[in-house]
């Protein structure tokens, strides 16, 4: 991996000397960005370029090349594969376009491709793509312009399933002044993935941060581990997100937890940090080259009134506390106002009269005082004091530094002083609070994330093996429902209490059952394609004698009927389904209509830990019914824990289910339990059944 | 008003020569703005500023002044009004701060300022304000800098409660290329206010949009009138949020009508946009430079496959339409692509190869498509396209008045274009696609807002007279809330069904009442002071025969009680406050746990029409319980409209009524409408009482 992103020597193929060739765009930013490495030419013309030869072939050049990039068509890319194997060039960067993401028959050329990589143990990375741009040594292979002005050697990288948006990220790196490390484009990541090179960006010592843009998730279980394991901030940015895929709804908790909700659920679990545009992703990026912020008491100073009331708004909207004015600074600032009718409050009002040379003064007071955690300055300047604006920064920077508190600054420029304004090389500067303040939060949630991973053991996890992409078995599973009484007798297995029930066949045995469970009883058909039970006459309920049991046994046909207790009490639903890219996955929620209204659910990537299945329980609003509402005793929510405990625990224990609904779960009075009084199971049947 | 604007001469009193003085900074910005009329100073020491001489008074100006702009410490100023009036001046501007705003015990001062301006005949600005910035004539009052090279003359006006915004304001639109017409800063707002300003920017033919920062709403029934009969979009930003007034929980309908909320139905209702940082407001401000959006279908061009994908997201989250391609631009595009390798689909993904000198046919070709009512052109372009970029945008430009369609171009530079990026003196780019489409959303909010107008009658309204800041009649109002049998008379008057009830005292009597009105029924105290009835033991339900009402009320110490019908269905809340700033408003909720546990209740600014009462019916989630939830019957929805407009009208006939809190509305089925149970009103008492 690491000779992707170091080789000493390169070789670019597709190369020839017309103005339009984009693999000479290659060879030119390698150039201006000054690649001290062997860089060699083939192209199908021999000739020249940038007063290097150009070769007819790979064979044809006297030193085996660390690296290969490729930008023939794609059907020559098997064979370019082979020269390289047989050559000895074991990294490769297939740039080429027109596969599967193209057309969708392609697949026979990704597979052969993948064969030829294998066979000559070659690495590589595409297709598809731009491949990598590394600050650290000039390497730049996108076959579009780069501009070396652009290019800021720093700790943020960045992992794309996009090679437009690699440009886009360096072109607003360079405009909001971050520095960025490696940028590298994934394409179609036939063989290596966005977890391989994330894998690899957590232990590289230039990296500080890493974003990532996905269209795709991979390996979901993968990405999780990784982001459980990085001490790096990780942002993650997902398209295709109007694009995901509709769920049967048969089982509520498929329909509940869709692609948007378990990917949530995913990063959160993870500690990685997700945005939903590129400008919130470079606002966090620019977030972690501060120290991080930890606890939640802020000083904003400001020059104008109205900010200082947006400011206190903002900040209060995100759950900030703005700290006590220090007394050194309240006198700092009763000092230095001029017309005297400021008042010294939190935020810091500087008007419009104060001398800009003592802004350091008053951070510096600020970032003394331990009940101040980090400071935002809110600044905005006339052209005549731009240089005294560049110094304040470069003061401020240093003060974040050497008190290890973020000092963020945002700066309102007009149109003349932007144009020339340049405080320091690289140093990050946000145009508006806002943003500056959700950046703080996370800058927040990543330190108390590291806190708590300190403090709780590592999760259990699965580790799968890395998936092929074109798998040999690829038939198509088929699935069933269980028989209700499979249902309840598995969940019983698995530590579920149930609502006493008996399968019957004849009214007799309903009526013996009923008298021993005792009356009320509901009378359901057991049957694995009467899914919606209430909705089709498939269950009566509250039959209060054997009369009543043995009128609703008239109008119900079937060979099999369940005859059950009634029982009272909260009813909640746990659900827990397969996500295709994250495996499984649980979901709690109220019952009844709160869960279909409110969208009122809460979802985790299994397995889980008793803390997480608590925090599920809290997460929900309707939760407060179990902890006794308006009077009502308190139910037994550690009840509702087990249960959730349980049915992460089944899914793990028996591959073959793919999706739970237990629908209600009805909760009883603390100490009393909680049990469930209907439940669906679908599970994969084997082709030989 | 308009003399404030205009005035062909003005006298700034305060200045003195001296580098740190304020009124000096003044007559800077006036001559830097190249104000043509004629500028008077009047300072304590006579001499010379900008060659013009420094009066010591008023008085000794041998001319009239057509305004004053008075910038003396604030115990000065009456003195200052005084000759002002005497020297016959009738427009006056009070930068002067350290009023109310400072201290509270300078209400005194404020009332004397009033009263000397109202002896006079003066109308006047402020105080605590920084005046006006024209950009039609180079007025330009504030007292900090102003860059004439900021000020690009155009539509966009602003009216700010924050001196400090109005800078912050200018220099973003100097930034975003937004052109601005009025500037304006309100300050304490003593005499003139928002609405009074708002009026004139409503009239002038200079102003096509506006801006409002508001820290506190003056009147807020006027905003609203003011804002129904705008055709020129307005835009709020309300700051203070975090300290909205804490209101008494004792009526569940000013607890959950907070201020936050009454504002967001008020602006909703009177058609002005609200926003919540400033970026915002100037990111809608350039939107509505272009024709506004009239439907939803766009058409969206970039040249990356990542920008691809997250434009296709972002538009279907904001529930745009993708319209399909024209057939002429898919040929087009087929001819124009190189590698061959990018489908002509929306998003048009151009790749990085493409020709940029044919994106303004493309743009037009889109434009003449009926199908498509707007088109965003997300671009981004290396150093060597600037010029080319700059003639695209004057041609899109273009493009989009000719065909009254917008046109919005995103352009996402790097550091070295932005310095010298200039497509057009002042044509409006935005950095950022999502905040484009936001903006898009708002234009087509806008359009749908004016075509509505032109459909329906305008609503009845209340206007009101001025209000006088600092009124005479001081006294504290005294209410109480109203015992229940006149409450329920009340609102049986008023149009509201009641569940059948009789007030009685002795248990023969409440029996005598249960056997009319059939059992089960309800007993309840007749009392002010207990509220919540059912948590106080104040209510006993369900009481099935003679003998467990006997018992209930023997349980039960009260002077008098309500026995009552128990009436089964679906349970929904109606109350009324009246809001300080917006006057009455009418609230609707499901009843129970609902409306507490996730806040979902319809507020509206009173008085209500059929249509408005209906809307809020439907806005509410748990509303679908009323059309027949899950195969239960559908319930009267007319009963509960015309309950809202009965409670609605009851405000308006009563003025003494400021809370109601009907709770429960329990709705029966379709055609056999609603009926109260029960319900508080609190009212004013005349102190005379």
């Amino acid at each position: 991996m690491r000779q992707l992103f170091y080789p000493r020597s390169l070789v670019i193929t597709g190369v020839s000397s017309s103005p339009a060739n984009l693999a000479k765009q290659i060879v030119d930013n390698l150039d201006s960005a000054g690649y001290a490495g062997q860089i060699y030419c083939v192209g199908r013309r021999a000739g020249t370029l940038n007063q290097r030869p150009i070769f007819e072939s790979l064979s044809a050049i006297d030193a085996t090349p660390d690296l290969a990039v490729l930008l023939t068509p794609a059907e020559t890319i098997p064979a370019a594969l082979e020269e390289c194997g047989r050559k000895g060039v074991r990294s490769v960067v297939i740039e080429t376009g027109g596969f599967t993401e193209f057309r969708a028959e392609r697949v026979a050329l990704e597979k052969e491709i993948l064969e030829m990589a294998t066979r000559w143990g070659i690495t590589f990375m595409g297709p598809n793509c731009v491949g990598i741009i590394n600050t650290d040594n000039g390497l730049v292979m996108p076959f579009y312009p780069v501009e070396a002005a652009d290019m800021a050697k720093g700790g943020a990288s960045f992992i794309s399933q996009s090679g437009g948006l690699v440009h886009d990220f360096l072109k607003r790196c360079s405009y909001e002044k971050l520095r960025c490390g490696k940028l590298l484009s994934i394409g179609n990541k036939l063989m290596l993935d966005e977890n391989d090179f994330l894998e690899f960006l957590i232990t590289d010592p230039v990296t500080h941060s890493i974003g990532i843009y996905l269209e795709s998730v991979t390996d979901g279980r993968r990405l999780m581990e990784l982001g459980r394991l990085s001490q790096k901030p990780i942002v993650v940015l997902k398209g295709n997100r109007s694009h995901a895929s509709r769920q049967i709804a048969q089982f509520h908790t498929a329909a509940l937890a869709g692609d948007e909700r378990v990917l949530e659920a995913a990063l959160g679990q993870s500690g990685l940090h997700r945005v939903s545009t590129l400008s919130e992703m470079i606002s966090l990026l620019k977030i972690f080259t501060l120290p991080l912020l930890k606890e939640r008491n802020l000083l904003l100073i400001t020059r104008s009134g109205g900010q200082a009331v947006l400011l206190a708004d903002a900040a209060a909207l995100r759950g900030f506390n703005l700290a006590p004015l220090p007394s050194t600074l309240a006198n700092f600032v009763r000092q230095k106002v001029k017309a005297g009718v400021i008042r010294p409050t939190n935020p810091v009002d500087l008007g419009d009269v104060f001398d800009i040379r003592s802004y350091a003064e008053m951070v510096e007071l600020s970032l003394k005082d331990q009940r101040i955690d980090g400071v935002l300055l809110f600044h905005y300047f006339p052209v005549e004091e731009k240089e005294l604006t560049e110094a304040l920064f470069r003061e401020t920077a240093d003060l974040s530094r050497a008190y290890q508190k973020p000092v963020v600054v945002c700066v309102l420029p007009g149109r003349r002083e932007m144009l020339t304004f340049d405080p320091e090389p690289y140093f990050p500067v946000y145009e508006d609070a806002d943003q500056a303040l959700d950046a703080l939060a996370v800058s927040l949630r990543h330190f108390e994330n590291m806190q708590k991973r300190m403090r709780t053991r590592s999760l259990e996890h699965v580790t799968q093996k890395k998936q092929q992409r074109y798998s040999t078995n690829e038939i198509a599973p088929v699935s069933e429902i269980m028989p209700a009484d499979e249902t309840f007798a598995l969940l019983k297995a698995a530590g579920l209490a149930a609502a006493d029930y008996a399968i019957v066949s004849r009214v007799d045995e309903a009526q013996a059952a009923a008298d021993r469970i005792g009356y009320p009883v509901a009378l359901k058909i057991v049957s694995p394609v009467v899914l919606h039970k209430t909705e089709k006459a498939g269950v009566k309920l509250n039959l209060g004698d054997a009369a009543s049991l043995e009128a609703a046994f008239g109008h119900m046909k079937a060979d099999r009927y369940l005859v059950q207790r009634m029982v009272g009490g909260c009813e909640t639903i746990i659900g827990a389904k397969r996500d295709p890219q994250f495996g499984p996955v649980v979901l709690f929620g109220m019952g009844g209509m709160l869960v279909e209204l409110f969208d009122d659910v809460a979802v985790r990537v299994a397995p889980l830990d008793e803390a997480t299945a608590a925090e599920m329980v809290d997460e929900i609003k309707g939760s407060v019914l179990l902890g006794g509402y308006r009077g009502s005793p308190a139910l037994d929510k550690k009840a509702v824990v087990d249960a959730l405990l349980c049915v992460s625990r089944l899914l793990f224990e028996d591959p073959s289910i793919i999706n739970v609904d237990v629908n209600p779960l009805v909760v009883l009075e603390r100490g009393k339990g909680a049990v469930l009084v209907d439940a669906k199971i679908e599970r994969l049947v084997s082709p030989a059944d």
